[in-house]
C-alpha cells in the first residue's frame, strides 16, 4: 500500500456524505433502505459514508431544513410540481441533484439543464429512463464523443410484458388484468398503453443522444390499445417480434422521435426481448450498435438506479448536457409498413385496392388473402413509404363498402446490414 | 443563456488538450483518425480540443518529450513491455493514461491500479474488454454500489462468430478459415481458440465486479478447439446456445473466474447473440441483470472506445479500482454437464457406464442413445455436479474398451428463474 493519503476525499474520519431525500414511496423507501445497505462500501470506495440527512413526505419534512443539511438531493416525487420547483432551488443553492422524473425531464429538461450548467451543479437522472439499464450514462459519457445515427428503444416493461402475452394467445384485457395482477401496470395503465410513458422517455434519450431539445409534444406517440390479435398471428407467424417500438433518428437532415407497434425481424437486437424488460439500440456508424437490456422496473431496481447517480455525483465527474444544438424535428418519415384489411370476400376487391394504392405511389412486396367470407382479409407489406403519403392513400381505402373496418397499419423494421 | 462563466475549463481560447499515443497500429491509427472527426464536438461539451500531441512508433518518436507534452498518454501498443513501463513511468509523472492492454491488466493490474491510486491519477481501460459495449465503465461507475453476485460473457467475437458459423454446418476448419479470410481471426488464432484471450478479460471484469485481485493465471479456461459436430447438432435439436461463455461468480463464499464452452438453455440472454459480437450479462438480486452486447472489434469500434475513455478523463470522475478485497479462489464447482460417449454398439454398455457414474454419485437427468453400430454415441445430461467428481467419473467410463473415443464433457447453463 501507499505511504500517501488516499487521492479520494477524506479518508477515516470524514464528515458523512448528506443526501436530502424528497419522497418517500415505493422507490423512496427502497432507496433508503439500499443505501443504508451499501453505505460501508460506498465509503471504502470514495471515502465519505452517505447517509439520509432528511426525508421530505407529503406530511412531514421542512424542505429548506432538508436543503440546508444535504450535499446532494435525491428527487423521487414524481410529476411536475412542486417537483420542479425544489430541483431548480436546491441548483440554485449551489446543490447537486438526482432525479428519476420522467415527466419533469420530458417537459422542463431545458430549464434543468440549463440551471445545472450555470450554478456548475451536477443533474443526475439514469433511472427516469429504462429502469436499471445504463442508458443515460452511457450517452452522456461512453458515447459522447460519437455521433449517432440512431435509438431503438424497448422503454416500457408494461407495454413489452403485454406483448409477450398476448403472443402467446392473451386477448389484449386478459394481457392488461394479468400485469395488474403482477404489479407491473398502474390501476390506470393509459399513461403505459397509449406510449405517453415511452414518448417522454424517448425525448429524454433523443436530447442526450442528439444534442436537441426535445420536449414530450414533439414525440408523436401511439400505444398499443388498438393491436389485435390477427396481428400477433401474422407476427409469430413469420417469427417477427410486434413491440412497442420508441425511435429517435436523423431524417431528411433533421431528427424524428416516434413511438409505435412496429415488426421487427427476427435478427434484430430488440426482437428477443420478451416480458416486463427494456432494452435500447444504439446504433453509430462509429460502433455498429450497442444493446443494453434488463428489468424496467421494481422499486430496488429503480431505487439501485438512482443509488448509482448518487455515487457518481460523490465520485465527481458528469457534466450536464452541453448547451442544445437545434436539429429541426421531422415528423413524417419513411417507412415500410404492415397493412391489414378486414374485407368482403368477393371478386375486384384486390385490383379496386391495389389501384388505389397504385395511385398514391404506394408500392407492395406482398399480399396474402386469409381467412374466407366474413373472416376475409388481406394482409399487405409495402415497400418504404413517406407515411403520411400511405395514411391517405389507406384512408381512400377505407372508404370502398366493402372494407369492414376500420384498417390497421403497423410501421416494419426491415433488416439493414447482414 | 447565463451570463456566468462556463462552468466546465476554460471556454474559447483554452489551451487544447495534448494527448500523447503510444503505438500507431491499426487501433492507433483509428484513434487518431477518430480524434480528429470529433475533435470540435468534444470541445463544444468540455471547453478545450483535444489534439494529438506526439505519436510513438517503433521507429519513430521519443517517450520522454512526449510524456512532458502531454495532458494524457493513450497506450495501444498492447503486449507487457514496453508498455507496462511507460504506463507506470506516465502516471508516476502525474499523468491520466489511457490504454486497450487486456494482457497487460490482466497480468499487471494491482501494480497499475496501485500506481494509480499512489498518484491520484485516472486510468481508464474500456477499450480491453468487450470493444464497443461499455461493461468496464458499467461496473465502475453505474453498478459500483450494486453488490454483484455472476458476471457471464461471450468475451471473444472470433471463438463466437466460429461457433455461429459451426452452428450453421461448417467444420471446426471451415469456420476458422472463414474468421480468417474475414479478418475476425488473426493467422495465429491460438490465443482466441484456447480461450486464453477471453481468460484475460474475465480476469479485469471479475476484478471490477468483486473488488479482489484477479490474475489471468488465477482463471481456468478451456477453448473451443475440441467441440464437434455432434455437439452443435445437439446445441441446436434442443434449441440450446453453443458459446464459449465467461463466467465470474460468488460461489462456496470466494470466487470462481473461468473460460469454457457450454450449452445455454434458448431463453438465456446470451443464448441469441451470434456473429463477430460480444455480450455481458451482469447479475444481482438488486438489478435483476442486466445484458449489453456490441460488436467485439474493429479498428474503429475499439478505437471509439478509447475516445470514450479520454472523453471521460478531460470530464473528471472515474477513480481507479478500490484498494482489493480478498475473495478466495474457488476452482471446482458445480454444475450441470453434458457428457458425450462414443460407445460401441452392444449389450450392457449404459447399464456398465450407469454404474460407474452411480458410484461416484453422479447423477443423471437424461440419457439418450444416437446412431447405431460404428456410429452410435450416449449423449447423456447430469444433475449439478462438482466438476473433479464429473472428471473422476468421466475419467473411469473413458477406461472401458467399448468406449472408443475420449469422453466429451461441457457445462449446461440451464434455467434458475422464470
Amino acid at each position: 500500500m501507499s505511504s500517501r493519503a488516499p487521492t479520494v476525499g477524506g479518508g477515516a474520519g470524514s464528515a458523512p456524505f448528506q443526501v436530502g431525500l424528497l419522497g418517500h414511496g415505493t422507490v423512496g423507501g427502497a432507496f433508503a433502505v439500499l443505501l443504508e445497505e451499501r453505505a460501508a462500501e460506498i465509503e471504502r470506495f470514495n471515502g465519505r459514508r452517505p447517509v439520509i440527512s432528511g426525508v421530505l413526505t407529503r406530511t412531514q419534512g421542512d424542505f429548506e431544513q432538508i436543503l440546508s443539511d444535504a450535499d446532494l438531493l435525491v428527487e423521487l416525487i414524481g410529476g411536475i410540481e412542486p417537483a420542479r420547483e425544489y430541483l431548480l432551488t436546491a441548483m440554485r443553492a449551489g446543490k447537486d441533484v438526482v432525479s428519476a422524473n420522467k415527466q419533469l425531464l420530458s417537459q422542463h429538461g431545458e430549464e434543468l439543464f440549463e440551471t445545472a450548467r450555470e450554478y456548475g451543479v451536477r443533474l443526475r437522472f439514469e433511472a427516469a429512463v429504462a429502469g436499471v439499464v445504463p442508458v443515460v450514462r452511457v450517452l452522456e459519457e461512453s458515447l459522447s464523443a460519437t455521433p449517432i445515427e440512431r435509438i431503438h428503444g424497448i422503454v416500457n416493461g408494461t407495454t413489452n410484458f403485454m406483448l409477450s402475452e398476448m403472443a402467446h394467445g392473451s386477448s389484449y384485457a386478459q394481457a392488461l388484468a394479468e400485469a395488474q395482477r403482477r404489479g407491473f401496470a398502474e390501476a390506470d395503465p393509459s399513461d403505459d398503453v397509449s406510449g405517453r410513458d415511452a414518448a417522454a422517455k424517448m425525448a429524454i434519450l433523443a436530447r442526450l443522444a442528439f444534442g436537441t431539445p426535445v420536449h414530450l409534444n414533439d414525440v408523436r406517440y401511439e400505444g398499443i390499445e388498438h393491436l389485435h390479435v390477427d396481428d400477433l398471428e401474422y407476427a409469430r407467424e413469420l417469427g417477427l417480434g410486434l413491440k412497442l417500438l420508441g425511435t429517435a433518428e436523423r431524417r431528411q437532415g433533421g431528427l424524428s422521435v416516434r413511438v409505435h407497434p412496429a415488426f421487427l425481424y427476427s435478427g434484430h437486437p430488440l426482437a428477443s426481448v420478451s416480458g416486463p424488460f427494456n432494452a435500447v439500440t444504439v446504433e453509430s456508424e462509429a460502433i455498429t450498435e450497442i444493446t443494453m437490456s434488463g428489468p424496467g422496473a421494481g422499486g430496488r431496481q429503480t431505487a439501485s438506479a438512482v443509488l448509482g447517480d448518487v455515487v457518481s455525483v460523490m465520485t465527481g465527474g458528469a457534466r450536464p448536457p452541453a448547451p442544445p444544438l437545434a436539429l429541426r424535428m421531422v415528423e413524417d418519415v419513411e417507412n415500410a409498413f404492415y397493412l391489414h384489411l378486414d374485407v368482403a370476400d368477393r371478386p375486384g376487391v384486390l385490383a379496386a385496392v391495389m389501384q388505389v394504392l397504385g395511385e398514391h405511389e404506394v408500392s407492395i412486396k406482398s399480399v396474402v388473402q386469409r381467412g374466407m367470407g366474413e373472416r376475409a382479409r388481406l394482409v399487405m407489406v409495402t415497400h418504404s413509404v413517406i407515411e403520411s403519403t400511405l395514411r391517405a392513400a389507406v384512408e381512400r381505402v377505407g372508404e370502398f363498402d366493402f372494407v369492414r373496418n376500420t384498417p390497421r397499419t403497423i410501421c416494419v423494421i426491415e433488416e439493414e446490414f447482414v
